[in-house]
């Protein structure tokens, strides 16, 4: 070892550019296999970011973020710090709108062709409780994925919106009651043309809670609890009922040229799920 | 490296206690600071096992696991691997009767006063449906704790059963429907004297399962969820009802030295949960 | 409520088929909006399997098990009951090779021209200590997945094997040591014509481990410890290397018509993840 | 069902005192089973909250959080909306020192003389890479728990704290190279007399990064790559030394009258994990 890289408590900050050019680098070695890799980066890493929301003011949350780059044939490895480097530059403003410059950026920082990204992230948004009025925050567990080919920008908007759901094969044939649950309705729309086309979250939360049998509030009093049971008992679904109503919308957007709908209901009878899954074009 | 130890394909295996004499153990060093651990070992192993059941034929399962020891303060660390050689010569053996010789053996094998297990499992009981008389196989949680002391064994089992809870205010308020949702109830017993008295897990789910507004069922065929559906709203109850009737039922046990009872609605109107917790002696 | 539907505590067992015939079916009505569903069913029962293995015996583990059907577009709802009479029905059988009949009897059950079925299981297969020969059982997650279309069936097997890594660029540049992790491998092989060419979990199983920089085992003793230590510094390689190389052997493999692999790095400098994946044809 | 309760798609909101008043409150019934419960409440709520730190600005971030109060035996069930509206009211200043009012608020609202809070929240803070300086956010998973007693309040900090190990074992008895890989320190301090000698986050945090091999980073050039890996190969540990050495520190630390070290070692050449547990007073 050389006594410039001996470790010491106090070490001082070297520069990066004099130590980055001694150093060998084996990622740019030629790989063993000339075999070119779709993607490859950085996954699973946690961050704070600022969702940009096209309708209302900027949102602080903390997204799992995943970004990545086409690896050629011909170089051994990508340089993953990088990823991070561009992920701390960007946090501050992730949302529909900057994704295609963001694409653009890690594509021409790790000098690929081809660049992805997927933020998973809750976002909140104000509910306010259906007779008593009181307000509280509700969470939506949101992506926000995207690809950058030569041909343009993949961009899809994702959200999984929590909802009551009341089963209409219990309410008939019973005398009183019907079972009711959580039914997650996950909602995912990819952007005509370009990322200009996509839907923003609110757009598709707004879609699935008009689907459900009720949606769910955070805060609910008596009165508020006498509101929900009764709507969701006068609009008891099933899954089947739910993604479609879903899908039938999002299929008269000129927006959408691809989705999918997954509805799962936590059945209250059971301890298992049920599900109804839809996508588009076939 | 010596010739002997360089790594070969069709490397022949050598004699452990050869290598392991020539081997150097510094686990046997005094550790840096002389301090007792209470507790250390492997986790989160995955193991087939076979749970023992006092009433009912023996069941392959799979186990996320947990063995360790006490460290005294002048030895630096535990020989891990033997603990998994431990959970090899038990896989077949686990339950409530052979808890204390497991850990006897945990103690002898790693020269210690103090051992721990536990063992996470779902277990499956056959289920009737109520009307229709199907029959199928429903899951519960399970798990299985030990401690060896110098003053004995405690032994806790441990279940987590799905079953339905019907709001009493939602049935109350509503002209018509009750909210109604999955609710899971844990309930933890630790056997009085020695684990001779420990309540099997089968014991425990009855108990919890007869506390719920209804029981689920994987397989309910229409004339079923009829029953179900009514079942539950003429027993409505809230978590705090449900929590107290299990609680009850386990205090006037003999057996029960000390218990634990957690019952979680995952609510249908909400994306959030209720829960209500007892536990004793105080 | 009629009296012959009073609930009871030793309620007779009605016949089902009287019972279900006085039962109104509104699964059957024509649904509000005609849009046929590509899939529909249940997801996530947990049920005990046996999965039987073309060159090994038949291993008793436990499944999260997914079934399903399209729904066409003049049927309101598929009858979610069905699925669990098929899956308790076949529970002792599941496997690659059975997988083709399991398909076709939920499309007969529930009268569909498409069915779907996954399961995800833990598989266990024994592993000798390299250098003290110990046996112990390691456990491999596992997944099977069929779809039957009218022109077949596609069968798609997968499993995520762990693995050692270590990075070749930390070895390149430090003076000692490098930094090695966990990695995960995951492959998925999905079979040409028709089921009997699926790949079986072991054959992927073996693939993966052979491109890491070291298999992991569950029991070391120290000679085993440092078999591995050396074979994992031996055998550097980055998370693109290892993708490359499982990927070229499936490629060569004509039993496989389409394939991806994911290697994901638990980086041990790092909270967050390495990946790269490769999939194809393209 | 009264014309003043249908439902309409632009309902009125009502007053909420003059319908709270009309609707019956079974909460408030005696209940059947006259047991007291130690802690009833909501459960796994997601909402947005700001951190007050003692030494570093707020942080906006997202929690999952617990709310609760004790029920007395001749209380049937409790408020559970009112939980949602003290979170509501409370969300931008939730932190050690403000915890103690939030449970008073809690137990006043709630009418009780026990009071429950907990919030798991991810916190981050700026790391600087110890050879380029470049600087990045590295996660932190932190709770805050509190108990509201007729005595005063217990108030617990707890950090998860992702670092590496590197196997002295491994180290010793190999010719090149040594295991290393993610190992999680988490860190529980209760404070001594009241929630005013409690130790914020950061200071926690500090502690077990100090006992690690050595510190995660999101960001590590290949110099910075260079530094860590020899850092942890000159700074062996187990997870007994790691625990003894973060349990030693707080065990010194006046302001801390009970506290739990249990450091978990993801090895790198296992898929299970191993662990060292202490906790005081005994």
């Amino acid at each position: 070892m050389s006594d410039d890289r001996r470790l010491e408590d106090g070490a001082a900050v070297l520069s990066p550019q004099i130590v980055a050019d001694e150093l060998p680098d084996v990622h740019l070695e030629a790989p063993g296999i000339a075999l070119a890799l779709q993607d490859a980066g950085i996954s699973d890493i946690r961050y704070p970011i600022v969702v940009r929301l096209r309708e209302a003011k900027p949102q602080q949350t903390v997204a799992t973020a995943s970004l990545g780059v086409e690896v050629p044939a011909d170089v051994r490895a990508v340089h993953m710090s990088r990823f991070v480097e561009i992920l701390n530059d960007w946090q501050s403003r992730i949302g529909v709108d900057t994704l295609p410059e963001l694409l653009a950026d890690v594509a021409r920082r790790l000098a690929s062709n081809r660049a992805s990204a997927r933020f998973d992230f809750p976002l909140f948004l104000e509910r306010r409780s259906p007779a008593s009025g009181g307000r509280s925050l509700l969470e939506y567990r949101c992506s926000l994925e995207g690809e950058l080919h030569p041909e343009g920008v993949r961009c899809t908007t994702i959200t999984r919106v929590p909802t009551t759901s009341l089963c209409p094969c219990s309410r008939e044939i019973s005398d009183y009651g019907a079972h009711n649950q959580r039914s997650s309705i996950e909602v995912c729309a990819t952007a005509a043309v370009d990322a200009a086309h996509a839907l923003d979250f609110p757009d598709l939360i707004g879609i699935a809670e008009a689907a459900a049998s009720a949606p769910v509030y955070p805060l609910l009093k008596r009165m508020d609890e006498l509101h929900v049971t009764m709507q969701a008992y006068e609009n008891a679904a099933f899954v089947e009922d739910v993604a479609r109503l879903v899908a039938a919308t999002l299929q008269r957007d000129a927006r959408v040229s691809a989705g999918r709908v997954r509805v799962v209901n936590e059945e209250s009878v059971h301890a298992h799920n049920a599900y109804a899954t839809i996508s588009w074009p076939v």
